[in-house]
């Protein structure tokens, strides 16, 4: 049998087991000019919340009754296509099914002996490349500056802080726990890190870690954090608006302090992305992460939770903060 | 004599006559390496309301009881200086004095068989250059897109909305009055105008005047406008955040919908700038516009009151929009 994961209904507030529906299906048989893909690994990702929601956006909203859809890699179990063969792995937008065929259009394969399959939801994959595209176009971190980051052991901030080291500037980062905050500094090598749940005033703690300012906000979460940190940005700063975590299960429209005459003052710029707005850099991005990962300049985190059937569970613990780095399910 | 204008107390929302004060000084000497100056205009604009608060910002905040300064053109009426003698006029950064001694840094010499000498305080000062470097810089207009702007009958917007126009782009302006909406119609040459103030719904309105989205928004208000921007902006939209006059004389501090969602979701550019960040770009910017004004490419318009009395009151009538244009006082 098959098993798929379908969105049974739009969650209000933070998703929640209710919202997903197991449903059995056959297994599929791939038609000429096809394939026929085992799912190993699925990527759960904050941004999947955005398509729950039934409104126009930069893709389409998941409908009802219908598969959800992230990041998988898979193995060709059978191929009737001429670009892939028995025992490849692929790494594509693919449906949250144990078995699917495919046309083989925007898979791209992907080599188990260079990298864990893991890494290439992760760090080699679109979240590595999120960190890579928005920190170098948006952010221009220059050496010497301070680049902060929020959501900082996340799949994408984890990576963010590191690539400003390389670029010679000081990281800082802030989480959600004590652990979160010791793996940025022990692990990714950030100079300092924020604790915002044990914090009680973070415009004095931002002003603390970063006492030369911040040049740069890489920002995954919105919110009051943003606001804290506008107030410790130096001239001419740029903001990253990679992600909004802390508003997607808002109910009401979230309000908050007005920006623009902060912008004006201070000549801010803030630039929102998505990773696809800079699919011209992806094999620059994914070549260079490579090498800096294999000369060990960068490492990753993974959270990695084991069943199909966790797919759901995974995806809602995400914004519990329950990851440390990319969330991943292995199936 | 001499008169002076003061700050006399901090302004609490809108400012009012009661906050300045007029003071008799002597006539100043010039000494060696001066020059004397007589005040002929006076620029008045919204920003010298940032610099009445007490705050840290881009300059520092005008002092209580120490004299106001703006943009200004004087005459040269006697010269210890070796760049400039009697009879020339110039333009800087001046205090609102009758006459006053400087040190001739900073000032430029503008000439008056060229362009009226207030036409050097707007179109051909920093109100034009701001237009100019903003719109450019930032806004990155393209052939064929759709330039939206606010306070669009103001000294800097009817400016923004002639070079989009050159540009090849819609030009869409929003003022506050039907008389106003006629003047950029008919005088500067935007494709529609909305009345703000009769306007029960902005979202559509914009929609309406903006049938393919707006490309770029012109933003020298903020606030509710702004919101109501940002949910006609297509993707990759910018913002240019000139100004927030709407919010200058709040008392609280402005809370709005939370803007970071949308920039994500539409990759989404604001940015703030001041003119000064440009000031590479001011020859190049102040002649281009000088020769599009000469092929009458470029129009202006201008509410000059007379006397130096007057000052205090025709900066207050800014924020109810009674100017049409640069707003200028002649002496």
């Amino acid at each position: 049998m098959n098993k798929a994961i379908l969105l049974k209904s739009r969650p209000k507030g933070t998703p929640t087991l209710d919202n997903f529906e197991f449903s059995e299906q056959e297994k599929p048989t791939p038609a000429d000019g096809e394939v026929l893909l085992k799912t190993k690994y699925v990527s759960v990702d904050p941004y999947l919340r955005g398509r729950m929601r039934d409104e126009k956006s930069y893709i389409p909203p998941f409908q009802i009754d219908a598969p959800i859809e992230s990041g998988i890699v898979a193995e060709v179990m059978e191929s009737k296509h001429a670009d892939f063969k028995k025992g490849d792995y692929v790494n594509g937008m693919l449906q949250w099914k144990q078995w699917q065929t495919h046309s083989g259009k925007g898979l791209q394969k992907v080599d188990e002996t260079k990298a864990p399959l893991s890494a290439y939801l992760g760090i080699l994959g679109l979240t590595g490349l999120t960190a890579y595209v928005g920190l170098l176009n948006i952010g221009e971190p220059k050496e010497g500056e301070t680049v902060l980051v929020s959501g900082a052991s996340g799949a994408v901030g984890s990576v963010v802080g590191q690539i400003g080291k390389i670029k010679g500037c000081r990281a800082v980062g802030i989480a959600g726990s004590d652990e979160k905050v010791r793996l940025l500094k022990e692990k990714f090598g950030f100079d300092a890190g924020i604790n915002y749940k044990t914090t009680q005033n973070m415009k004095q703690a931002i002003e603390g870690a970063c006492p030369d300012g911040v040049d740069v906000y890489f920002d995954n979460v919105g919110g009051d954090i943003l606001d804290a940190t506008l107030k410790n940005m130096n001239r001419y700063g740029r903001v990253v608006n990679c992600g909004a975590i802390s508003l997607y299960n808002e109910t009401e429209q979230p309000t908050g302090p007005r920006l623009e005459p902060t912008l004006v003052k201070k000549s801010l710029k803030m630039q929102g992305f998505i990773v696809r707005d800079y699919q011209e850099q992806f094999q620059e991005g994914t070549e260079q992460l490579a090498t800096w990962l294999d000369k060990g300049k960068l490492t990753y985190e993974e959270t990695i939770v084991e069943g199909f059937d966790e797919i759901p569970q995974a995806f809602i613990d995400l914004f519990d903060g329950k990851n440390k780095g990319k969330m991943v399910v292995k199936v």
